[in-house]
């Protein structure tokens, strides 16, 4: 499996197992690596907004990179995100060094007119190098910044580097038919769509033309069940699988705390030894943790996987 | 049933149907009034956010106002939010006259300190009058004004006309138990609090503290029937079927085309003649409008409110 | 003199005089037409972001206009920016109605890709008519929309009744270069730009471009003869008069306060009887009237119409 | 001369001096360094918002504080703002290692009640460590956290680390008379106010309380001067100093394109051999060189100092 404009299916987004005294859990990693290859996943990103990136420090980011590349079987991809054209150059360099198979940028927070984020992304791929592959993150929702569909498409025509849509706008159904359909009419050359978002609307993405998901929600292995349905045209089945996990998806999409739910269920299934995060950190209440645990419940009725 | 600190179950948030020409259906206006009181709602919500408002002339408003306060029997609500207090204070003065039962307000977007937002209100109350009761508008998504607990504890504890919160922020499970907890440790005085975000986390809320919903989707006699379950204690009949909804309560949830979204449901089960909205408007592309039909296909397998 | 696209001078953006009791003090009114003209103004706006628009009644806003363009004999044009269109185009209609010479309008705060921006302004013209000649206001400072100068100049050539921009980008003297160099090359039509940001850089704009200045600085006359001196090719001599005035213009380009500097010059200057503005109100300090008598009495070494 | 909270004067925010090449001009570091101090500065600040410090790597971060820091015989302060609290105790500490009197620390964007704003010093405090003294950062206008007086104060008392207020708020005047007020009444313990902004009211902001400036506009002889001339009570020579210099100050105080200007007044003064940047870089158009050219000019009649 590579990564490239025809990748589909399930792309992780990792989090970063810590123990309770803030140091990196590097046996929860090992296990994470082999959980999401496991589960189906297509590919791993590592170091994204859900993986407390700007918590670490410059070599444990190195340390992680290098753990998970030399564990696992499909492509890892690092994001390397960051205010300076240094840091970013600095991290991807190193990241294709040791063996990733791309990058995800995505936009800074000032940015506000198409000109402005379309030389963004040219500075850029110039820091990185025009050679890294790219995955573009398109995220309004928590980055501030909007691209219109022309943006996109004139982002991806000027970068031949740029294989990925990391599609997370919201609501995002119609720019993702827009996109094809410029495609289909000729002015847009190939290149792959993973939706984020937690997968909240992964029951209709696929079929307004996105390649799979790139997401953390903590049933890797139901998003890629869910895509397998897709492919396989069971439009009903994958709507009922999806709809039994949407209670969850929901309860995991609230900004802040989304990470800790992420965590508390990768925990309870097993997979790492704790959801400790770094500081910052919002925790779960007891009442939230609580809720969890109810849903969970109801979904191990429908899901064996949920019951925990 | 009156407008007060006890209020519970379901206000609805009204549109405003129109026809096609873009006129206002008032045959419309009333079979919605009627619906939604036969839903079982206990108050109506008009000319909020969902409710096209600034694309209404004055004089349109007032016999919007007019026709729903004559035809109800519950206690009305007008949204008087607006960007300059004389257009604010004018509004909410004649919604009294003509029968309201009260008024809501939101804060204006350009609010950030914590004393900006608490002297606002301080205006707002001072512009409306002192004697009229109003309902305080907390939705950081859309108005970008983010109030802590203990700024609406603030400005509920300055101004006794203050009956209700709209509880619309995003994660917001912890600010209601945040306000319910100072209310029991006796530093708030008793106020009700109906949710809003489209009923988006309408299975916890309750048991959060929220007394009801406030709220537009498509389906007021669900959210009705869901408040009544919790009030009888039957926590896995309301999951249920909160669950049963949740794909069309999540799809309805997308910033921009959820007018359309409710629009078109409130047609197709017959209670407006058109889902026509005044320009600007967002409308649904045929691709949305068969999701739409496909999720409301497969609720009505499990709520023949759906088989429309 | 006419409005259009050969428009020149100073455009003054009028305060809205008011008694202490709230009411509109239209004697005031009438001097400061007067004044305004006397001047050397080559046209008036008013119920602009600076006129305390959004704190009068309809009725209110309709006299006011009345009141203006009765009486001046220069192009009077009026701010008609609302969150919605019907109040837009209510407003728009009327005015033309009265005798206004066309109307400015700004974007609306939720704007952000260059899309959005082109839309709102066709939506705009189409509300008002496509009839209404009108100002184009860019404001990003206050209004929070980035508008590249593609986007301005694709509004102007989609749109030819609108004749002017109103200029107030930070920085922006590139932004009027590249306009203009737009122009040159035959790429855009003619239109007049006039400088806002109460004259902070009216030093080096006519040299870039632009044709005058839409602004409230107390000393409209300072304004008109600075534009004649840069007419005249007089650069040394337009800088010494604009050095002597730029602490105060400075003082006065606070946000929030400018207004009360505004007023309270205009009223020690004799225009206005009181420096009175309705609620919400932000008046000076003591502290704060002390500096802006300091600065008068400073000036008026170099300038005696600070002589007051 | 220490760092306090009895500091006083004026703290050069210093640039990064590049070659063309876009290595680091060291001997220019040097010159600036040896400038600032023969200019009168009391403090130096370096790599903050216009020090390019997100252009630079870890180890060039480095390098430059222990050059400035063993050539300085004043007080160095290092801006260590960053998206995360790893890479900001990381700076801390070792900046405090290789000799710095402190640290400057600026609010991250997301910032908005003023509970998290409260907060989030706290976490930076635990950082970076209770003993190492900090500068507190208040810049709105590029920052887009606004701190109320109330906030500050809180901030200031908790944290007795934090020594320093680098007021750059705009308008700006009454707050520091606000927290001054504050002080007065006991209810704030002393700390030391220096003012931002580029200088553009620093010819009130010692009579309101600041104890100087902290900036990096290319006359800092100039400003050490102004804040001596109110320290002996000459109002008057003070603001005649300033007046003759807000020309060029207002010009410099240009978003964007600031760094740009200051860059090529220090190399036309001879203290740095290239006005390059690092890349992304906006850069001065011809014209505005020549604006630039022309304000030195005109302050060279005024002031020798200009005469480059």
């Amino acid at each position: 499996m590579t990564f490239g404009v025809q990748s589909k299916g399930v792309y992780a987004i990792a989090t970063t197992p810590f123990f309770e005294n803030g140091s990196i859990d590097f046996d929860s990693v090992d296990r994470l690596t082999d959980f999401y290859q496991d589960s189906g996943c297509t590919g791993i990103t590592i170091l994204g907004i859900m993986g407390e990136a700007p918590k670490l420090e410059p070599e444990e980011s190195r340390a992680i990179i290098k753990r998970v590349v030399s564990r696992a079987k499909v492509p890892v991809i690092v994001g390397v995100s960051a205010p300076g054209f240094a840091a970013m150059k600095s991290l991807a360099r190193s990241s294709m060094e040791i063996g990733a198979a791309g990058v995800m940028i995505a936009p800074t927070p000032a940015l506000r007119t198409d000109d402005q984020i379309v030389n963004y992304f040219a500075q850029a791929v110039e820091a990185v190098g025009e050679d890294v592959p790219w995955v573009l993150q398109d995220y309004p929702l928590t980055l501030n910044v909007v691209m219109s569909p022309g943006v996109v498409a004139k982002i991806i025509s000027n970068h031949p580097s740029c294989l990925m849509l990391k599609h997370e706008d919201w609501p995002g159904l119609e720019k993702i038919s827009r996109l094809r359909a410029m495609q289909k009419a000729g002015e847009l050359r190939p290149f792959s769509i993973l939706c984020g978002n937690g997968g909240m609307f992964l029951d209709f993405e696929p079929e307004r033309g996105a390649d799979g998901a790139m997401t953390g929600y903590g049933f890797p292995d139901m998003l890629s069940e869910l895509i397998d349905l897709f492919a396989q045209g069971k439009r009903d089945e994958a709507h009922d699988l999806f709809d039994a996990h949407l209670p969850l998806i929901r309860y995991e999409q609230q900004l802040g705390i989304g990470l800790a739910i992420r965590k508390y269920v990768l925990k309870r299934r097993g997979v790492i030894a704790s959801d400790a995060q770094r500081k910052p950190a919002q925790m779960l209440s007891a009442a939230a943790r609580a809720e969890v645990d109810y849903l969970l419940a109801r979904l191990a009725k429908r899901d064996p996987r949920a019951a925990v």
